[in-house]
C-alpha cells in the first residue's frame, strides 16, 4: 500500500546500529543472512520486534474497533515507521495520527494519504510546509487541532497566503484543568468553533480530546475522570452541531490514547444522532507493539473491566537484547545497553530471559529479583539476587533480553529494528524516522 | 582532515527534523538560505550549536591539555558527529574515544584513524567487524579495554581466527568496588595483564580507568575518592611496567571523564619514569558543547579548585528552541518540545530566554522561577511564576530557548543540528549518527 521499495532497496553501511556488518548490505537481503539473535549473529545491543506478536496485536485492535464501532488512526509518533504504518493501514486503519509537521512530511513521503495532526499547528514555517503538501497533492487529507483564537487567526492568515483552494479542516481541542493543551471550558471551545465557521479558509471538521494523561494514583478516580471528560467531548460535539458549526461531510469525534480506549469507545456509543454522519476515531499508538510494563498493567486492568477485550490480550512485541560484558562483582553484571538503547522514562528496562550463544536450547527465564538498577549512556547495571544460582551461572558473553515500558522512547533510539520469528531468527527489518 | 564531503553533498528531504523544508535541499546550501531562528524560519523544536561557544571550548581544552601535559581522545559517543570529530582532531586531539563497535565503524567511515574503544569488546560478531577494519586498513590504530580473563581469551581466539597480522592492543581496565566495569583489585588487573603478555595475538598497550562515575552527595569525599583511584591507576601502571608486561612502543595511561579531568591531569603528573615513553590520555567528551546544568556545576567547582582552568570557563553551546503552542492556563505554557527533543535524564530542560518572532530585538531573559515541570513525548509544560508579568506577556507563537543538562542525551535526539552565530543566524549544520 505504501511506497516501501526505497527502504527495501537502501544500502545499509557498516556501523548500522543493531547489525554487525563488515560489508554494505541491501536491506531486503537481511532475511537471507540467516542471522539469529540467540546465536549472537547481530550486534549487541539489538532491538527486535516479534513478528507473531505484531500480527496478533494488529488483528486484536482491528477486532476491537469493529466491536466498538470506531475507526483507528493509530498515533504514528510511537513508531515513526513506514513499514508499521503500512501494516496498520492494511489492517483497516482510517489514517495515521502524528504529532509534528515533520512527522507528517515523512509519513506523506511514504504514501500516507490521511493524517490527523493531534497537535496545534502554530509555527509559520511548519504551517507553510504542510500547506505546500496539501496544494501539491489534492488526494492528501490532513486535519489539525486548535485550542486558541490566536491559533485560528494564524492558520487563517497562512491558508490565505498559501492560495490553497480548499479550506483547512480543523478539530477543536477540548482539554481539562491541570491537563496539557485544549480549551479549559465548553465556552472557550465553542467560541473557537464559531471563529472557524466564520472563516472561508478554515472548516470545522470535528472535536478532539486526549484523556490518556489522566493517570493518577487511584485508578477508580481516573476512570471516573475519563468518563466525565468523554461526556464533555460529546456535549461539545452536540452543541457545535446544533449551532451548525461543522463544515465537512462528516463529523469527526476523536479521543483515545493507549490507556483507556475502551472507555472512549463505550463513551462514544452514547452519542445521539447528529445532523451528519459521525466518525469516532481512536488514536492509540502503543497497542501495535504493546510493552512489558506501563501499558501491560493498563491493559490488564482494561481486560478486567471490559468484556470486548479478548482473553488473549495484546502481546509485547518489542525487546532489547544485550550482552554481559563484565561480571565485576558476584551480584552485578554490566550489560552492553544504555540510555541510548532502551526506554528509561517510566521504568528502567525489565530483564526477563537469558541465553548463552551456542547453546541449542531456547532462552531461559531469569529468576525473580533480577533488576536493571541503573543505566549510563551505553551501559546497564543488572543486579542479581544475592546468593542466587544466577550469580554463579551468568557469564561474560551471555545474552540478556529486556522488555521495555513505554515503547515510544525505545523506538526513537533505533533507526532500524529487526523483525524476528519466535525462535529469534531474523526475517527482515523496519526503519524509523526521528 | 576527515571526509565530510559526502555529508555536505547529501540531499536533505522535507521532514528533516529542525528544518521546515518544502523542497529537497543540499546540506552545504543551508547557510545560503539566510534562516534565522529568531525569525522562526526553522521548524520548532530546533536544536542549535553556537559557533562561538564551540570554538571557545575547543581552544580552551587545547590550552588545558597543553598546560597539563596530557593528550585528549575526546569521547565521541557524546556527539557522534563527524564534523565535531574533525574540529576536535584539528584542535590537537590524539584520537577519538568511542563506546561501541558500531560507533567505531562510523567514525572510521569518515576517516578517524585512531580510536580508543573505552569499553569491553566481547561479542564475536562485533569483534569480527572491527578486526576486518584493522585487516583492511593498516593505518588504522585501535585500542580496546579488557577487565576479565574470559574477555582476553575471547579476543585471543577471534584475532587468531581473523588472520590479523598485528597483535590487538588492549588496555586493562581498573575499576573500584561499587563501580561499573573494571577489575576490582590490582591483583585481578595484573593477572589479566600477564595473560595478555602471554598471547601472541594481543599486546598490552596501557592501563585505563573511569573516575567520572564518582559523583556522590559530598563533593569533598568524591574528590578524595577520585585522587585515590588515580593513584591506584598509577600504581598498577608502574607494577605492570616493572614486570615488563607492556608490549607497545609507548605506554598509554587513560582516565578522565568530563567531571574531574583536572584531577586526572594533576594525578598523572605524579607518575615516575617508566621503561618507555608514556602518554597520558584524557577522554572528556562533554567539554565540546558543555551544558547549562550538570557539567556547568562541575566545571564551576573545577574552576574554584584548579588555577589552570581559565577565568573564561567552558561555555554552553547547545540549546533547544521551541514555540509556545498553547496557553491553556494563566501560569502554564505548552511548548512544542518533548522527550524526543531534549535531555531529561539528569534534569529537565532549563528555560532561559524568550523571543517573539518579528521583533527586531535580541531574546529577553526569562524571569527566575520559569521551569519545565514535565515533558511528554512531544510536549513540554512550562510553568510560569504565578502573577508574574510573563504570565501576561507570553503568547502562543513566542519562542522559548532551553539550555540542557547532559549533552549526550540531547545529541542522540537530533540527526542534524544547526550551527548558528551569536544572532542565531543559521550558518551550517552538523550530522550525528546514532
Amino acid at each position: 500500500m505504501l511506497n516501501l521499495r526505497i527502504l527495501e532497496q537502501q544500502i545499509l553501511l557498516p556501523g548500522t546500529k543493531g547489525l554487525a556488518l563488515t560489508q554494505p548490505l541491501q536491506q531486503q537481503n537481511i532475511g537471507e543472512q540467516r542471522w539469529n539473535v540467540l546465536n549472537a549473529d547481530t550486534s549487541f545491543p539489538v532491538a527486535v520486534l516479534k513478528h507473531s506478536a505484531l500480527q496478533h496485536n494488529l488483528q486484536w485492535m482491528k477486532n476491537f474497533c469493529e466491536t466498538m464501532h470506531v475507526v483507528l488512526a493509530p498515533h504514528g509518533k510511537t513508531t515513526m515507521s513506514p513499514q508499521l504504518f503500512d501494516l496498520q493501514l492494511k489492517n483497516g486503519a482510517w489514517g495515521i495520527t502524528l504529532a509534528t509537521v515533520n512527522q507528517t512530511l515523512i509519513a506523506h513521503r511514504y504514501g500516507v494519504k490521511r493524517i490527523l495532526l493531534a497537535n496545534q499547528l502554530i509555527n509559520r514555517s511548519d504551517t507553510q510546509a504542510v500547506l505546500a503538501l496539501l496544494k501539491n497533492d489534492p488526494e492528501f487529507d490532513f486535519f489539525a487541532l486548535t485550542d486558541s483564537l490566536e491559533g485560528v487567526h494564524r492558520l487563517e492568515l497562512e491558508v490565505q497566503r498559501s492560495g490553497l483552494e480548499r479550506p483547512l479542516p480543523l478539530l477543536v481541542e477540548l482539554g481539562f484543568p491541570g491537563g496539557r493543551t485544549g480549551c479549559r471550558s465548553q465556552t472557550d471551545a465553542l467560541s473557537i468553533a464559531r471563529a472557524i465557521k466564520q472563516s472561508p479558509y478554515l472548516t470545522l471538521a470535528g472535536i478532539e480530546g486526549y484523556e490518556g494523561l489522566i493517570v493518577g494514583k487511584h485508578r477508580e478516580q481516573d476512570l471516573i475522570a475519563v468518563k466525565s471528560f468523554i461526556n464533555d467531548l460529546i456535549a461539545l460535539t452536540q452543541q457545535a452541531d446544533q449551532e451548525g458549526l461543522f463544515g465537512a461531510k462528516e463529523i469527526l469525534l476523536s479521543a483515545g490514547g493507549s490507556a483507556y480506549f475502551d472507555l472512549v469507545g463505550r463513551g462514544f456509543e452514547q452519542i445521539t444522532q447528529l445532523s451528519r454522519p459521525t466518525t469516532a476515531i481512536l488514536r492509540s499508538g502503543c497497542y501495535v507493539t504493546h510493552d512489558h510494563g506501563f501499558y501491560k498493567h493498563l491493559l490488564d486492568d482494561m481486560q478486567a473491566r471490559e468484556s470486548a477485550v479478548e482473553v488473549d490480550n495484546l502481546r509485547p512485541a518489542l525487546e532489547v537484547w544485550s550482552m554481559v560484558q563484565s561480571r565485576p562483582e558476584p551480584d552485578l553484571a554490566i550489560l552492553t545497553m544504555g540510555k541510548r538503547d532502551a526506554s528509561y522514562d517510566i521504568d528502567l528496562p525489565l530483564p526477563f530471559q537469558t541465553h548463552r550463544p551456542g547453546s541449542s536450547s531456547m532462552p531461559t527465564k531469569l529468576p525473580g529479583g533480577c533488576k536493571i538498577e541503573k543505566m549510563n549512556d551505553q551501559h546497564a547495571y543488572l543486579r542479581l539476587p544475592k546468593d542466587s544460582d544466577i550469580c554463579q551461572t551468568l557469564q561474560v558473553g551471555d545474552l540478556v533480553a529486556c522488555g521495555i515500558s513505554h515503547p515510544c522512547t525505545t523506538f526513537d533510539k533505533w533507526p532500524l529494528i529487526l523483525v524476528v520469528d519466535d525462535r529469534y531468527q531474523v526475517e527482515s527489518a523496519i526503519n524509523t524516522f526521528f
